[in-house]
């Protein structure tokens, strides 16, 4: 069966478990003392092989506040690692990675809180993450959740990451808690239509997105909140497809060459001066996109689709569209004949003509006709940035093959 | 007064009316003994300077029927003139024209019956329009219906023919006989919104024309029924802006050149082989225009504006697009991917994606994305007609230029 198949890929062998063990005992002697704990997929057992990272939290209590957190604790930790090859990232709060033999390990201090729903930072809820999920998956229904983690990141939908907007680590665990097993969450998923409501809790508040998984350990949160309805959606058919025709290919596309430019292609590629944290890049991103499209469709553009993709530093924003000629001029429609404003029509507009249907019309120059122009306008990064932009003639490179291909391998 | 001005121009004098009646005298002896009739505006008194056909009826008894009139009653007009300049001509029913010193006298068989409303064929109602307006206009309205025609036929909404779709003769009389001047048509007119009711007498039956005026002879026919929107709307916006502001432009119009082609403008140059009678070949026209835009539109171009000018023979259909260029390839919008029908879309399709709204997307290739093929392809015309067409570079002729420039030279 092709699941056993992926699972011997993907399952880690007792000798990974050894390598990052290792890793882990130089992170616990430098953390003596401290109140930490291993928490994340390693602690779980539903990580990835040669695919994790691991998460290490240092709690405080509760009443030293988060400027504590911020600085006397991260400095603390700073100065017990300091030696080793690490650095400093943001997310709600900062935190360190340290990396040791090639594994990642994420140093984050949160505060002691009693519960889930008493969580004051966001990094506060996840031991009783742990808790909830190791309590509730036995060992073959962590491998479960490691099939469909893979499934999810196969077809693209994985990481709680603005970037993604995909399934967090602890929704597919909470996901075959709720349904049992990855064949059984494919089924449920294939037959999804918004708004969708998995309660493994009941929930203690009015949800609003498509998909809404209260958290166990504090009901008030959609575990599921950021995911988009795209990513739904997305999972949902190749849930259908998979459980027509299995195939490794969901989990491990293969990549496809595509020759064809179809329609006019301006691709932007932008290098960013500064390193800033991918969630804040992407967002900025995600709105840039979303602006462009709506601008260029505000213009009098046909827009195919607008993509962007890289990683924190080099992003490439591709906008298709079925053609970059639109012409300096547009047709304007006025009022009927027997309206009032007609006179203020005509003194504003050249080219008046009267209709076979009794309105009047004219020709108007567009402000911007340069879908370039509009593209760089709509771009809304804080940070400093260079751009290059060109209309796309030759497939290019394998990311750009992929835009135009757009149909997942796993499709067809 | 401007008005008077027009007068002196578009008044016949007295040497005019002379020369028409030696014309007359010519045709008279050679339909002698015939019961025939004067009709149509230099009958009426109504007729202009310099812009005048005479029409001869010559009537038979109802009994003789159509073919007839068709046969026998044209052969022997034929018959009587055939020594001098004449063509066959086809409206309803074959006519005959003759040409006597450049003065056009068209000699039409008709049906004599009781009244209006009796009428066999269209001409038969004729002589009852005749009595109608003689009785009803005294000598300043004759010279009211001269503004108003000169005022139509400058603002280019006179005439009945297909061509036009604009006022007939008798229709601008029934105007002056109901509104009793032409200061005073044009203070109503600029008020119209359609549908207008002009009621010199009950209407026997329900018109659904946007302007309606039951024929005082006849009832149950709406003399405007053939006028068409356009027409009436331009007629409204011309008198409301003649009113505001009289010049000698609303009758006599100048002609401006236009510098610019804006957008992609398409010239069509046909050629007809046969000679057709100018309403049928112009409902001809007419439908192909109309075809061509709708087909347009719905290949995806932006049409700004689609003419059509010319003669009998020599016809220019400009079509003026946004944009040419409108690309290969179009964006294909999917079902929902909860929707029982996306097996089949991804089936039919390809380049499919996911968007953010949740809808399979897809590209897909236009059946047809130029221009001239579409256009070409959707000219009905039932007789043999040579075409040549181009894109235009630069204005060129008069009427191109009326084209590009579409502002009545009355209005701005």
């Amino acid at each position: 069966m092709i699941e056993e198949e992926i699972l011997k890929i993907i399952k880690p062998t007792e000798e990974d478990k050894k390598g990052i063990e290792k890793v882990l005992e130089i992170i616990r002697e430098r953390l003596n003392k401290l109140d930490f704990e291993v928490e994340g997929s390693f602690r779980k057992g539903t990580w990835l092989r040669q695919d994790t990272d691991i998460d290490v939290f240092v709690f405080y209590p509760k009443d030293v506040g988060k400027e504590y957190l911020e600085r006397n604790a991260l400095n603390d930790i700073i100065n017990r690692i300091k030696d080793l090859d690490y650095t400093l990232a943001y997310a709600e709060h900062p935190y360190v990675i340290v990396n040791i033999n090639n594994v990642e390990v994420d140093i984050v201090p949160a505060l002691r809180v009693e519960s889930g729903d008493k969580a004051i930072t966001a990094v506060d809820r996840t031991p009783f993450h742990t808790k909830y999920v190791t309590s509730h998956l036995d060992e073959r229904g962590k491998d479960e959740v490691r099939l469909l983690k893979r499934f999810m990141k196969g077809i693209g939908v994985y990481g709680a990451e603005l970037k993604v907007q995909g399934f967090s680590g602890y929704a597919t665990e909470l996901l075959i808690i709720y349904y049992g097993n990855f064949r059984k969450v494919l089924e449920e998923a294939s037959k999804w239509k918004h708004p969708i409501k998995i309660e493994l809790t009941k929930p203690m508040k009015i949800f609003s997105e498509p998909l809404i998984i209260p958290d166990p350990v504090d009901p008030k949160r959609n575990v599921t909140a950021a995911v988009s309805l795209k990513n739904i959606a997305t999972f949902s058919i190749a849930a259908k497809y998979y459980l027509k025709n299995p195939s490794i290919e969901f989990f491990f596309p293969s990549k496809k060459v595509e020759e064809k430019v179809k329609g006019d292609v301006l691709i932007l590629r932008l290098n960013l001066d500064e390193k800033s944290s991918e969630d804040i890049v992407w967002g900025q991103i995600k709105r840039s996109v979303n602006k462009i499209e709506r601008a260029l469709k505000q213009y009098g553009f046909r827009v195919i689709d607008v993509q962007a993709w890289g990683d924190t530093n080099n992003i490439t924003i591709a906008v298709q569209l079925e053609s970059k000629n639109i012409g300096q001029y547009y047709l304007n429609i006025g009022p009927q004949y027997y309206s009032e404003t007609i006179e203020d029509f005509i003194q504003k507009n050249d080219n008046i003509w009267v209709g076979e249907d009794g309105r009047l019309y004219s020709i108007k120059e567009r402000k911007e006709y340069d879908a370039e122009t509009i593209a760089k306008k709509n771009i809304v990064l804080k940070v400093k940035y260079n751009i290059e932009s060109y209309w796309l003639q030759n497939k290019e490179d394998q990311q750009i093959m992929k835009f135009l291909r757009k149909t997942p391998t796993w499709l067809k």
